[in-house]
């Protein structure tokens, strides 16, 4: 493994760096990523490199490598294709330890960018050089400062990481866990794969002390038994959530045009998915709230649930939702019934889901649900819309703009300091909550930052029953992976 | 249908309403519903009854319906539980048209409820009343400007009608129409459904001139036989959209303490919605994006689609998500290929979808779009990830803060632009486009405004590619019951 480890620091840990085809052109990608490592902070040598000389954002630009005057770690190379080769020879030449290839134009436009993909791997492999790409939009290290990609946001230090076989999702993915209040440890848009693969970063992540959960987004593997094998031990150390494109044959032929991806079978991948312990989600959204949640819930020891609702029909889709993922929605032992009768208005429906029915009080209801949480028979949570639970009532709400203005922030803090309630009795019973809420006094604004508000503090609201359902099973399926979960 | 419509004329057209159980207290019911009526502007009489006399919020308080200067059509009534059939002999003595019963605690609380309940139904059936409730949180009519309601927001007149056996989802719905931009026909939790039942309901709305799409969430039905053929009937006039609680037997128990609803077979009623031209979708914010989009998308004549991505794993995940649902993602003929060639940089993947790679300008993208729109053996199209749409580039961005603020605007814009010329090309042509795009320039406060913005012009963004197909699902669905499609 530290082998490992030293083939990816030049990539992710590099001390210096050299940026081969930098342009002061605002709108060319060698402008571009040059003044991202300069805005993200990086700390160590940035050495521009353009055959016409000359100074861009105040850094000296060199005419080649071979006139920078040290040994980069990392040289980033966009300039036409035609000319990567060359250029690859010349940073080989020099010394550099590692490369990273943004052109496109090789294996995924047919024979002739194939034939300069295979020159490419037999250079790299030859010099024992690590290289990502070509035909990728680069990658991110927050912990290092070292942002050196084509979007437009520099994703704060964090424990997500994120490997992508495809630019545009490792920016929808990263965008996102930066509005939910989150940060990445590495991000990386993998592209063609010619000499470092997708599972090579997965075995690496697997190490990486800074990263919790891996997000991929794959089209293909170059090697699936290897994937397998990396996947199932990686998966003993922290969860890997992963989205499969190209899994009907429409999606296939667009992948081969994309990445040059050959998609397998997808019964099979779902089967080995299931074997090395992966989690496997449908959709980009599900994908980013089935990993987030895994910061910061705890594992279930069984399927048995608890459902507690602030309304009839959310506490139906709710149990419908948990039902369908194989949930067990427990009927609640006397014990806790009883217990319940002292909290719950008398007209209380003495069932699971617990409805809390008009007249419920707050403070009453965290009372409620920790007689739950602490039920034996109930081994994870879920929440239904909060409402009755905020210190906030239908007849607070303000009529005058301007006052409605300020009470967005009385409402959000309503909000946080009930999510917080509810997240002191996951950790106190090491069980699993999940929250599903309609923000039924916030405006559009007021929703929009909620996830990221919530996230700073570790926490999630969703907004559907079923979305929250998803989550627990993929806690669930982990936990049984893990071997947390109790036999079936 | 003339006697239907003068059925629900004392409801949803009222001229004057008695609110038996007003209060002043600002925490009840009586104060709530009285407070949003006068706030949404009702321009007939308004009377509250409470045995205290006095006034609230300016109106005269009458003691007793009986001391009513004149009949009122509507009796909200809001008084406990024992008290209601007293009440509501006396609405009948005085000659009141209809009522709506808020009060809980009839049927869904057990055989004493039950028994008062079925008095309730006596009562109104014999004086030929018709009665929304009990056990339900009220209506809106916003074209009457009659907000008889809990939920404290007046949802603008629009083209929604929402009818839900859950007074909170009716909230979340009502809120999310807003959100996006549009406005409701009429929104009614329709409680137990003691004398009007769901059934009723539907069939007003399907010759409703205001309602162009009907969004329904129900656990039950009270006589499903009756259900099928009204639905049968209005689907040819109105798309009906449903949510069903009690899927799962867990549901069904949720759905049997909440509404008292018995749910039946799961599959028996997916068959009866197919067989009823009713849409089924399987969450509420599937049934917001389905829903709304029956408000301006033509009906396609085929599942034959075409595809435009900006970006190559959104053309994948786009793929995927269309061939899952049915949709032929079809070999576009030679002769758009060689169009597309005149419009598109030389390295593009003349396949379907078609990838937007680097260097694909935002004028040309509209012809190309343009060119797949006319193709004839493109029924459909979905257009993903719009970035390289927009009149903004990477290099655009500023980098201050206030800079930034104002920028917002400027995006917003852009995405307006982008939208209104690709909705050019969907009248133009009358197919369908759906567009599912990752906002990536955007804050979060921006792309919370964009659904609000975009939906006031009868336009939509959708977060993931899954939703966009889910919607062209949903129209396809519903053009074959029109027999508008083509016979497969």
């Amino acid at each position: 493994m530290s082998d490992l480890k030293d083939k990816f620091a030049p990539l992710f840990q590099s001390r210096s760096i050299a940026i081969i085809g930098a342009s002061s052109d605002r709108t060319k990608w060698g402008y571009i990523m040059l003044k991202h490592l300069v805005d993200g902070g990086f700390r160590g040598a940035i050495y521009p490199i353009n055959t016409s000389g000359d100074e861009i954002l105040g850094l000296k630009v060199y005419r080649t490598v071979a006139d920078i005057p040290e040994t980069p770690d990392l040289a980033v190379i966009s300039v036409p294709a035609p000319a990567v080769l060359n250029v690859l020879k010349e940073c080989i030449a020099k010394g550099t330890k590692a490369g990273l290839v943004i052109t496109a134009g090789f294996a995924e436009l047919g024979e002739t960018g194939a034939r300069m993909q295979r020159e490419m791997v037999e250079l790299a492999r030859k010099a024992g050089m690590p290289l990502i790409g070509p035909n990728c939009n680069g990658f991110m290290s927050p912990w290092n400062k070292e942002y050196v990609q084509f979007p437009t946001f520099l994703v704060p230090a964090g424990r997500v990481a994120i490997i992508a076989q495809s630019g545009n999702v490792m920016d929808s993915l990263t965008r996102q866990v930066m509005l939910h209040g989150q940060g990445c440890s590495i991000c990386v848009a993998i592209g063609n794969e010619a000499v470092l693969h997708f599972e090579d970063y997965l075995e690496y992540l697997g190490d990486d002390p800074h990263t919790s959960v891996i997000m991929c987004y794959i089209e293909g593997f170059k090697d699936g038994q290897r994937f397998l094998k990396i996947a199932s031990e990686v998966s003993k150390k922290k969860p890997i959530v992963i989205v499969k494109g190209g899994k009907t044959r429409a999606g296939a032929i667009a992948a081969a045009s994309h990445t040059a991806a050959v998609a397998g079978s997808d019964l099979i991948f779902d089967a080995a998915c299931k074997q090395a312990g992966v989690i496997r989600v449908r959709s980009l959204d599900e994908m980013l709230n089935v990993s987030l949640a895994f910061l910061w819930q705890p594992l279930p020891k069984g399927r048995r649930l608890g459902i507690v609702t602030g309304g009839g029909g959310w506490g139906v889709m709710g149990a419908d939702a948990c039902a369908e993922m194989g949930f067990d929605v427990v009927k609640l032992p006397d014990e806790t019934i009883r217990a319940l009768d002292t909290l719950l208005p008398t007209w209380w429906n003495r069932g699971n889901p617990v409805d809390l029915v008009a007249g419920s009080k707050p403070d009453n209801i965290y009372k409620a649900v920790e007689q739950i949480m602490q039920c034996p028979s109930v081994d994870a949570m879920m929440f239904l819309s909060m409402v009755p639970m905020l210190k906030i009532r239908a007849f607070d709400l303000p009529t005058e703009a301007d006052e409605r203005a300020k009470f967005g922030e009385v409402l959000e803090n309503a909000v946080i300091e009930a999510m917080e309630g509810l997240n002191k009795l996951v950790k106190k019973y090491n069980k699993p909550m999940v929250v599903a809420t309609e923000q039924i006094f916030a405006t559009n604004i007021e929703e929009a930052r909620l996830p990221y508000l919530l996230g700073k503090h570790d926490l999630a609201c969703y907004h559907m029953p079923h979305e929250a359902a998803r989550v627990l099973l993929a806690l669930a399926d982990y936990a049984r992976y893990r071997g947390a979960l109790k036999p079936e």
